[in-house]
């Protein structure tokens, strides 16, 4: 058996996130059925990360393994053609027999793409969340500290609503990093592994302590409660991006 | 009476363009509801330039006027607040009496987004022209020249379609500038004055003579032609960013 790791960017606009679902267009299924179609055998594609309905990304890495050799320069030429424009296949590799998209992962970089206000730039409003309302981006800056490291992040995570709350809710981010480019603010997070809406419920709630509706000093009680419904609203899925998933050198 | 000047942005991707038409919604229609609502008075809007159904703004300037004053930082948060998200007025000036958002104008800036292949990149498709053909850039500067100064752009007009063909065909275009960031090149076009779908019609051949389909010394033939078959089919709208309208100093 021979494996390949395939890296992707799709805009998520129309898709129903990464995953196979019924009932539902998933970019999985359209590369899935895309790659099968071209090397005249089903293959299942594992992916390093679900993206949400609505959710882009720069760099998803996923694979699969094929019986005999293939000519990846083709295949990654068909696979564009054969995809809706909106999907890419940027590059395709051959790995060792033991790489996993998942497992294999060190880390992924997610970035949360905010609109300053008070102007709403229509150029942008397809790929990023208008922020119509000031920021305190030193408060923005202080929250963010209380999210690195090693926590359980119960409070920012909707496992439980997609009945999976027995999992483990520990997980550590690395880094938060905020960059500003105009009236574009940038919110990168580093971390080992995410679990279900995680960035989505932390940018909720770190946009709430900037426009001083959460006080900072709130933040630890969120984090005791273990409880969903104690933290911010989550964020729309069309400001985020999964940027890049990290592997140890190698893969 | 007071006079207004009104600069909007716009995604066009909607629209049936700028002007007013018959069974399609316009952006002068939209904007000019809008303010006619706000004001609780009908008035009407002078724009520009006629941008075509699917071409963007950047910085479309209209005018208009009110019998008595008005409070324009409220007018334009009303406005904002009334108008579909894809289009924005971002600034309401006061102007002198003998101001005209046509006549008035200077000068015109237009830019057309082309994106070189070979992998189209998913997010930007809304707003540039994909190319997929490699382009020869110094072949592509060498053919600008070509179209500087005052010439007779028949060849590069669709005034014919439009039932204006006895409209003076002569125009001056000042420069058009070649800029290209990564896989993004930018053409600018700017002018006096354009005619219908110049700038498209004259990308379309650009783009013909840079993949090598017309040769550079064909281009004073299809000028002398007066003959719009004789040039290249027309870019897509999608690629077109109307810039800038410059004014002489005090407008």
């Amino acid at each position: 058996m021979i494996k390949h790791k395939l890296i992707l960017s799709y805009d998520g606009t129309a898709y129903s996130g990464w995953q196979v679902q019924k009932n539902a267009t998933s970019i999985q299924t359209l590369v899935q059925e895309a790659l099968s179609t071209i090397l005249r055998s089903p293959l299942s594609l594992v992916g390093a990360g679900r993206t949400d309905s609505g959710v882009h990304a720069l760099g998803q890495v996923a694979h699969f393994t094929t019986v005999s050799e293939i000519d990846r320069g083709k295949t990654l030429l068909s696979l564009n053609g054969l995809l809706p424009s909106a999907i890419r296949a940027l590059s395709l590799e051959s790995v060792s027999a033991d790489f996993h998209a998942r497992y294999s992962a060190k880390s992924k970089l997610y970035r949360y793409h905010l609109q300053l206000g008070p102007l709403r730039d229509p150029f942008k409003q397809r790929y990023s969340l208008f922020v119509p309302y000031p920021l305190d981006l030193e408060l923005l800056r202080s929250a963010t500290l209380e999210f690195i490291g090693k926590r359980d992040f119960t409070s920012f995570s909707n496992e439980a609503h997609r009945g999976s709350a027995a999992k483990n809710p520990v997980r550590t981010l690395e880094s938060i990093e905020l960059r500003q480019e105009g009236n574009s603010l940038y919110l990168e997070f580093k971390g080992e592994g995410f679990l279900y809406k995680m960035v989505r419920n932390i940018v909720g709630t770190l946009l709430d302590v900037a426009r001083g509706k959460v006080p900072l000093s709130a933040l630890p009680e969120i984090f005791a409660a273990k409880d969903r419904k104690c933290a911010s609203p989550t964020a729309p899925a069309h400001g985020l991006f999964l940027v890049e998933v990290i592997y140890p050198s190698g893969h």
